[in-house]
């Protein structure tokens, strides 16, 4: 209810009578908009009570308003005010605060992003994303019982309130770094790593804290664009470095690094975003000893480490790095889902401080209670188990998703089954061109992620970063199905 | 389990025997702190199979090392590596990847930041806050419902994983819109409003935004430190107006605004944190005025606008604000619970466009999920009973809290009751020192927040903010007598 007992104010010292009053308050809130046309009034009974007046004086004030044409009286339903009422007063103010332009001068992000996001989609019958997860496999009444467990027991009130957990709940933080000794050799204590909003969210702090206005961030290309904008928004300036079959050129690294100074290296060591190559072992035993020559640190975004099919994963550069020299971030987006927005980082104690300090003023601190749940997730067992189950599941994917194309689009495309990761690399022969592809995909009703998300203007690629992981076997069939004909219809 | 299969790496090609490189392997991954001490490894069943080698030759490799006293077998136990071991190579790297310090330089933040957090403190039996609603008595088992309905339905497939909802789920948005309406005569469109990981990441999207370095802000002394950290956080620098019986002196604002550029007034309009007072209406008025002429921008703290006990609230200044000056800033950590991490801003579209954009790169969408049994929440009316409740229950907590201040300890103190929000402002008199106060208390097993939330070194106050709210009746009875122990031993 609006504060009708501020909003009606009324002077008993005055020798204009109370119900005169009320009536031109009414009137007064209504001609600048603050009472809309067709909202209800209170009743006379407690609007007398919050003006602390007679009930009588409320009934002839609004009996007044409603034979001057300002509200309807509809009997057993209330007052409500007139919602046809003309301009009464032509200077009066607009009756919504929603404001187009402000008037104070608003700075533009528009010429330091590449790609911003385009408008949302119209809906698809059918969709392949870029390389997601299938959130209907997640353990997710298993989540919903722990976080009615949280919530519901005692634990819930310490949780729920404001707490000190800025650098994530303490549970979390101690299974996720021992689920990072068991998969990955990576031994750490609790003053090296931070629980963040997802992966963007720790890029976000390290770039914002590392880097000053223009300073350089090498990046591989094609690349993250993503990712890549978390840079950008924090002031720094990318250097591009081809990313071949073995992942980023290092050697390339080596020649920047002996020109001039660079910050940081953004490099996805497992299944390179968009191409799913992965960093050599021997590219990342020289990109180590780079980073501690030249001291720039690495940004090691290791997004889908655990999902692997063909090989096993190497060792993130955050296990074997002796100096101090890695950043490593990962997400649970891929583990568990995307919209839990938890993700973690490592790093040395001295940079997770400040970053730490940056978190706690971005945004506190995290959903405490859902972090909590999340840890027994991973204390119970129940994420191991996930994995284990969504990696035989998604390699099923993988393996038909390449055979269909293998079997019946192989005059037009070139494809490397990758890995590990929820995504093939496919890229198009020239007289396929993938605008028209998915252009004719669209009206078939198939949404396609386009090339936007990793290649630009300059140097388009003829590829498409198709996933695999978030489809049933049914749905791939179906998929490739307009797939294909859209291929066969863009053949120039 | 850490990747064997590739820790392991073996040359089929190499006159070496099978079992004389997995020997060497493991003994290099174990002195280079890959495999630590302690460490079960595969048995030799499941080796065999990762290394694609007959299980003889693991078995061989195996007793091998228990033979050179690398590792122990245990009978129906496994294989585990020696806890003991010498460091037989003195050049090998440290076990732990745990870095104290970063080869690379980290920037601090401790010359930017007022009053950084004080690390954890102790635990203590009873504990006074500065203003924190009771999440006891929030609807968590409704919260609960909604979120297992989400998580287990059809919805939730999609709410579940990437999606574009950037600025907040879509019905969380409308409710909230829905409810400013009703509450606030604040009438919206879905372009001005954007969902945030509660008020701070609010301030620090605006001021991040708004500010280039240097860039000046008018503050409130004594005021939030917390949230004004986010200003110099973002870089901007704060200019401080006294704050009085009826908020912040506003004809301080116009003096300064004559003398310098002001690209913003960051104000809490109702129940000033921390002195509790509400900014009138004439100077609301004056204000914005004020706003219109010097083109600043006014951000506008309402963070407990539905709290109120002994009087009307004031409407926003966002709902009589006709230039497009006002940023307003609200929190669902009071109505429902801070751990949710929900908070929203409006403000013209040109401007939540683009503080739009800086929230999709700092951590892309929020927890969908739970945004949507939020809404559900809002649509449902438990939002709104559970407000009414919890303003009954307040308002008993303060009138005894007030009432224990004025029987038993009026000779220390001076204070006016708030007319809402969660939080008491004290006053004590010179000769009881609040630093005292608190040591003696905190000797006591009473936990109470230190002014240094507010006040800092140069312009110390008397005075403590006392949070009657998340306390019961029994708990505030308990709380004050060793208060009162404490005030009274205090006394010079």
């Amino acid at each position: 209810m609006l504060p009708y007992k501020t909003l009606i104010q009324i002077d008993r010292s005055a020798s204009t009578p109370l119900y005169v009053q009320i009536i031109s308050e009414v009137i007064r809130n209504i001609t600048v908009g603050i009472i809309a046309g067709g909202q209800k009034l209170p009743g006379t009974r407690k609007l007398s009570i919050l003006l602390e007046v007679h009930r009588k004086t409320v009934i002839t004030a609004y009996d007044e308003l409603e034979a001057q044409g300002w509200i309807d009286i509809k009997p057993n339903q209330g007052c409500f005010v007139n919602d046809t009422l003309p301009l009464v007063y032509p200077q009066a103010p607009p009756r919504e605060s929603h404001h187009k332009i402000a008037q104070f001068e608003v700075p533009s992000y528009a010429d330091v992003l590449v790609h911003p996001p385009q408008t949302a989609q119209p809906k698809a019958r059918l969709t392949i994303d870029d390389g997601s997860p299938d959130v209907r496999i997640a353990p997710r009444r298993t989540l919903a019982k722990h976080l009615n467990f949280v919530l519901n027991s005692g634990i819930g009130t310490s949780l729920m309130t404001y707490n000190q957990a800025y650098r994530g709940d303490l549970l979390l933080r101690k299974e996720v770094l021992r689920y990072l000794k068991e998969s990955r050799g990576l031994s750490l204590s609790l003053e090296n790593i931070l629980i963040t909003r997802g992966s963007l969210m720790a890029f976000y702090l390290v770039f914002k804290t590392l880097l000053k206005p223009g300073d350089s961030v090498i990046v591989g290309y094609p690349g993250f664009n993503e990712g890549q904008n978390t840079i950008r928004m924090a002031g720094g300036s990318l250097i591009r470095v081809p990313v071949d079959e073995d992942g980023m050129n290092v050697d390339s690294v080596e020649q920047i690094c002996k020109r001039k100074k660079v910050r940081a290296v953004f490099i996805i060591s497992h299944h390179h975003y968009p191409t799913t190559v992965s960093l050599s072992a021997s590219r990342r035993m020289q990109l180590l000893a780079l980073a501690k020559k030249y001291r720039f640190a690495i940004i090691e975004d290791d997004y889908d480490y655990d999902f692997h099919y063909s090989s096993s994963p190497l060792l993130p550069m955050a296990s074997i790095d002796h100096s101090g020299s890695v950043v490593y971030v990962g997400s649970l987006s891929k583990i568990i889902a995307p919209s839990l927005r938890l993700g973690f980082l490592t790093g040395p104690e001295n940079l997770v401080n400040e970053l730490a300090l940056l978190s706690q003023y971005i945004d506190s601190f995290g959903n405490t209670a859902l972090e909590r749940a999340i840890a027994l997730l991973f204390q119970e067992g129940d994420v191991s188990r996930h994995i284990r189950k969504a990696v035989r599941t998604y390699k099923q994917r993988r393996d038909l998703f390449c055979q269909l194309f293998h079997d019946r689009l192989s005059e037009a495309v070139e494809l490397a089954p990758p890995e590990g990761g929820m995504a093939l690399w496919v890229t198009f022969k020239e007289n396929y061109p993938v605008n028209e592809i998915i252009a004719q995909a669209r009206d078939r009703g198939l949404r396609i992620p386009p090339p936007s998300s990793f290649s630009d203007q300059e140097s388009p690629m003829n590829a498409l970063r198709l996933g695999f992981a978030s489809l049933d076997e049914e749905e791939i069939l179906k998929a490739f199905e307009v797939l294909e004909d859209s291929v066969r219809g863009s053949r120039r």
